[in-house]
């Protein structure tokens, strides 16, 4: 007791440093998913958080940094599930892929993306990570889809079938599209299984 | 001369009036697309359209009024267009499909829909014009494709493959997309066949 180094000492505030941020990550897509880019901002999401602003910015100096990272790191937290997910068939695989378009992170990524078309200090960023997600999703894809992408047209066949996800997510934007959506996805279920092979 | 009876003299004023209100919309849809929606107010509207603020104000009391008659319009201008087309087979339909989300009405809708999605005002009225041009889209779609709605399975075929378009209109936001479109459009022209016999 009383004997407290440095090394012992830095542990538990490393933890609290790394759990304030995972907050402020947490909180910056629920503000982004339920109040858009306009009302957004760091001090919000500090509040929300449960942390000082200044503490928000010592996070993250700039409003783009709080808000790429926070849709980068629930993006992954995402992928870490959906990886853990083992989909019986492929319409089971199907359905997980598309509920990544019908959540909060869809709605937060897409006002995200809305913002950075119009703000140029925000596009170029938000495109690359967009990229890197995309990437990442069609990976994910790939390997719960079992698809071959040896085979030709089996690589587009992929990539429009996350087109339709995100274009699905984007028509529950505005009202519960559930019971249309369900349907579709049965159909669609059964013509990507006949398309992958 | 000097005997002019309102009869007469109505429709050239008509016409300005009409003119006027369709520049209005024409330019609603391009500073939407352009700047998004907390960049397009009444003001710059009526600017972009060189029109005063309170000729604007005549036509469309309320901003919502403006930009909701400003997406509709150009939506029902891209259908008529679209309706006379008659497309070589059925990847011809697809592509000119597909056209429809890439362009500034596309732009300009999304930017409608995501403001939509977080201001109560103005949500009620863009789900319902979403509703009102989707069906619209959804009959053009069954028309250029031929497809047959009474085949099981054919309705979601064409919801889904409209999903597609969305999605592939929203890839194409940040970044030109042209070159994977293609590569997507190409092989979906022919999995939407087969699915639809």
């Amino acid at each position: 007791m009383g004997v407290v180094t440095p090394r012992t000492a830095t542990p538990p505030k490393q933890d609290r440093s790394r759990a304030t941020r995972q907050k402020l990550l947490e909180s910056a897509v629920a503000c982004l998913a339920a109040r858009g880019w306009s009302g957004s901002t760091v001090s919000v999401v500090a509040e929300h958080a449960g942390v000082s602003r200044g503490a928000a910015q010592h996070h993250f100096p700039t409003r783009e940094d709080l808000f790429t990272a926070a849709v980068e790191y629930v993006a992954e937290e995402r992928s870490v599930a959906l990886r853990g997910l083992r989909p019986q068939g492929r319409a089971e695989a199907v359905a997980a892929l598309v509920d990544l378009y019908t959540g909060p992170l869809f709605r937060a990524a897409l006002h995200l993306w809305v913002a950075a078309s119009n703000e140029p200090q925000l596009g170029g960023r938000v495109a690359e990570l967009e990229a890197r997600v995309g990437r990442e999703t069609h990976r994910m894809a790939v390997e719960l889809l079992g698809a071959d992408e040896s085979r030709p047209g089996a690589r587009e066949t992929v990539q429009g079938f996350l087109d339709m996800a995100r274009g699905l997510g984007l028509a529950n934007l505005l009202t519960d599209d559930q019971g249309r959506r369900e349907r579709v996805v049965a159909e669609w279920a059964g013509i990507v299984d006949r398309a992958l092979g």
